[in-house]
């Protein structure tokens, strides 16, 4: 199968290629970029060094569409919405990785992509109903079967893969949790952004986007949506100085305070019992975002405080590979119906 | 003033050294250590040098009782209640860094310092309740007048300063309360310990002592004293690769719903004005640790979801410094008389 | 082939598993420790998972000799030349990745390893000259027809790669010669070193084993023997923070100081051409150890000071993979009459 | 005395405001900037806090003429030489921390800073002759009746101070000098430089301007200028992952080979010991660059390999302060009639 890779130097678009470049399932045929375009690959990296090499191009759905039948696009928030309506319609699957597909509602998008939206007129709401939320141990029918998969981040996947079965489930209480994340500083991308100098980042501990940050909308849409209920939750994201990572701590509530930490373990395990790349801890047991450093697993440890029923969830993964890059192809893999984890069984950096 | 300091090899006695060295109002008479006794203290340390070098000795109570008034202890947990007696006892005040009487019942360390408690057979209750909590904004009156100072360390201070006011005033709701903690390495000491190794703690992050660690029993046995209810809280520590700082996230429930993110800041401000190194910023500005590194100050934000009534506190400290030794020299400062913050007039390290 | 691991829980040990686990060439059917004796594999390493989980022996030839055909010794130094006569007495090929067999002489060895050779009391020098040091890209002859290959460290290796071509074939003095190399802490290994701790390198520079460090004899005994002069240089390692990684930096001086940049950059290609992880860059491209972590290859640039025939050398590894584990499969591969690089091609994590 | 600084808000200005801010001898009166002109400092820089909070003013050399005796400039390379003249006309005593007036020759400035040059004319050749160049250990006279002072940056400092003392008493070879440095990001300042993002140079190791770095040929001219003869080297700048701190490794060649380490080490203290931030280590104990943070200081070791006669300096210097703003202070102190390190007794941060 051809792929075009769309925003192919960002982080993002690096590991896509990073991952598919020995795939025997599938041919990079097109690379796409901006400020990079008419740069060969390899000169530009290489470190990654692709057999055949390509030119970077400049976005053209025309282009795109003669070289490939799927297409991955990692660009900034609100550009992909400008080409997807074509590329579907020139019969492409797309997997974006950014936020224009991940609300069912496109006014929702427009209110928490604010100046997004005042730069790129969107109408495209029949997309957005049409997107599927690419969490593939949770949306893999759906996944298998779409055009348009709108792939989640860092923060709404390690957030939701451990929250899922338990309100799913209507284990813990709808209301009161607490989402704590520390992210490391490739969740930032390759941008001119002062605060992610090794200077200014590094040796120090900061928050931001307090109450207001956009994935709190996101992650409360995807659970309420799930349970049926109106779920508000908070959600504070936080700058570490490790360059790949991501630690998220969530804290809830049980229903049933008589649950062991125990039980919550292997409601866990039976829930995810059939995706290898979920590993669940034993009790007592916590782990380090260096367990998942260059793989597509995420490990998740459950404990609770038997005074009085808090639940606290950890779970770690690398964000540019199952909170990016990882996941989608997982996602491209259900596309083309094959099993989705072929292609990411990858060695795991330690120390 | 002639003072002793015990254990000042390791990472809080080093800083008990280089803060006090060339503060005129002291004079460092006496330096014991353990293992590194016998030898002279600027071949050890050249980069903090005395002026008048001193041997590090043996710890001997009578040794200390000669050469000093006061004694900082900077010792592994039991280790300070085998000399604290006697050294009371020979007319000397006392700063102990150590948990060993932070608990005003002796029965309740006992119970968290479970293996130490076997070690070290104790029966000094009368010192346990004599003992004044060191954390000088809060309980000055007390310190001034104390012969026995516990001082706290990094993760009751960052969690304690921003709390106590709302506690205190019935502002916010007593249950339900969660500390996420972010401890740079050196809160773990100069240590034998694989997990401190920077190939083992850099490029990851990691929890560790969910829902028992022994410093949750140490905050909600300070708050529940203060407020006269029992508070039972969540408390988790997270190990970061920075080398100095803690970075506390708190979150809490305010009892009135309507109070706004300018009005829990300035009720902040108020119960702190005069106290110059406790900093509250403006609403919508977050600190980092990289603020506070080689100073005694402590920044604190304060935002609320004014959805629910939800409040989140950022603090954050130089673990060694306002977490440990800066502290001590406050107490010390105290109890001597002089103006609190006197000799902690640090210069930033920035970037 | 049946492999054996000895030494399995140390950084060395560990890539080792990681390379081999997923190899269908190669079955691990041994696993040997010290202290980790009688732990199951996955009990204590979770994010290396084995298929089949193998518990840690006590070290025993015989039944290392049961289980294997071909034995991986990462042991500190001196204990592989204890049960190395019998493990080949037994028929076994043996890699060593210890400095036991990497002098042809002993008695050079006990001098240098001079601690060592007072606990371990060796006579076998036979096995001294017959063990073939192992860069498989210069000894390939002599490693595909071995029973015992020593197994170079980083430090050598990263520095006799770009130098062998231009002693080799006499374009520089063998004067003068000066490495200066910087590595990560993870070449420090997993061990209860006060030195490696984040809190004590993180955040530093520092260097250590000036002019007598043990790698200088290593490397010059090395050279020396390929060119027939009695060479002498300087080495001076660095400790630098970060994992993994070694940055060597060599200067030299051309003879014939009319070569050119280009000239020096087509000879190195020239002689490693057929060895596709040896990569050479184009005139004034300079590499970084990002390029090669978590893969076995090695980048190098060379650049002249055209005024006086001065050369600097850059070359850049992962200091446990091309510096230890990874070069040990090279050599395990051309035993095995397998291609060299089998089972090499590793995803490179970058950023 | 009143002193003016004019690129205040990047990391050297930064320096020089924290280091003045308390010290009873001078008023900080003029702070000036360009992007940031008229904000607020305490409002950019709560963590460095004025007790009289000054805006950041547009630069003005009558604004600065008004309301300042002495000026610091910290400048990008070329801005400098506009404003130089017309404020030493105007009465001002200059220090500036540029390359604009470090060559004696205007012509060989234009050479080295070509683009500068083609962007800013200059025909101050007079101003370049005059000005001195700001060691103030080796030129302290000139320095004190200066009016014009050229600070050097880190990577000169730190070469410079160790070899000074053995080129000029001549006792090690003029030719065949060896500076291999290696910088933390700080010294490429807070700019926006993707190279310098933690995801970038954080778990890496680079080498940059082989050969043809600008400060080989600041290098090579101080000292060919100090002993007369024209010496050539070789200067290899490295970018290591710390943030402050600065190693540099000096590779040269006794003329006399029977010199040991300990001679040379008494040398150096001989030729410095009149300063005692100038600190030479016993042979065999080296420095780590952590020794030095939020210092003054610079710390040399030096070895001599008696074989060959080859000798290795190390020196670690804070990059931002011995290599930059401390240093400026010196010179000002110096200018002032002061004592030179007046004010900078500064609180090392360790670990």
């Amino acid at each position: 199968m051809n792929v075009a890779i769309v925003g192919a130097t960002g982080y993002g678009g690096l590991q896509l290629v990073n991952l598919l470049k020995n795939n025997k399932k599938y041919k990079i045929t097109y690379l796409g970029g901006g400020k990079s375009s008419g740069s060969k690959w390899n000169d530009l990296f290489p470190f990654i060094n692709l057999y055949k090499n390509l030119s970077i191009e400049k976005i053209s759905t025309t282009s795109i569409a003669e070289k490939a039948e799927v297409v991955l696009l990692s660009l900034p928030s609100g550009i992909a919405s400008t080409i997807v309506p074509d590329l579907l319609k020139k019969g492409l699957k797309v997997i974006d990785l950014s936020a224009d597909y991940r609300y069912k509602s496109l006014d929702q998008w427009k209110k928490v992509y604010f100046n997004e939206s005042s730069i790129y007129k969107r109408d495209d709401f029949d997309l957005c109903e049409e997107a599927v939320y690419g969490i593939p141990e949770i949306f893999h029918k759906e996944i298998s079967k779409a055009r348009l998969v709108a792939c989640p981040g860092c923060y709404p996947t390690s957030s939701l893969i451990p929250l899922i079965p338990f309100l799913d489930q209507g284990i813990i209480e709808s209301g009161g949790i607490i989402i704590d994340s520390k992210s490391g500083t490739s969740g930032g991308g390759k941008s001119n952004n002062i605060n992610l100098l090794h200077s200014e980042s590094g040796e120090g501990i900061s928050a931001y986007g307090l109450i207001n940050h956009r994935h709190t909308s996101e992650i409360e849409l995807t659970l309420s949506e799930m349970t049926g209920s109106d779920i508000q939750l908070t959600f504070t994201p936080h700058l570490v100085p490790i360059i790949r990572g991501m630690f998220t701590t969530i804290y809830g509530r049980l229903r049933d305070p008589g649950l062991t930490s125990d039980d919550c373990k292997i409601l866990l395990e039976n829930y995810y019992r059939k995706y290898t790349n979920i590993k669940i801890l034993p009790v007592g047991k916590y782990p380090s975002t260096k367990w998942v450093r260059n793989t597509n697993n995420i490990y998740i440890s459950v404990k609770v405080d038997t005074r009085n029923g808090r639940i606290i969830f950890l779970s770690v993964i690398d964000n540019l590979l199952k909170g990016q890059a990882g996941q989608a192809i997982q996602n491209l893999n259900l596309m083309k119906g094959l099993q989705m984890n072929q292609g990411l069984d990858l060695i795991n950096i330690y120390p």
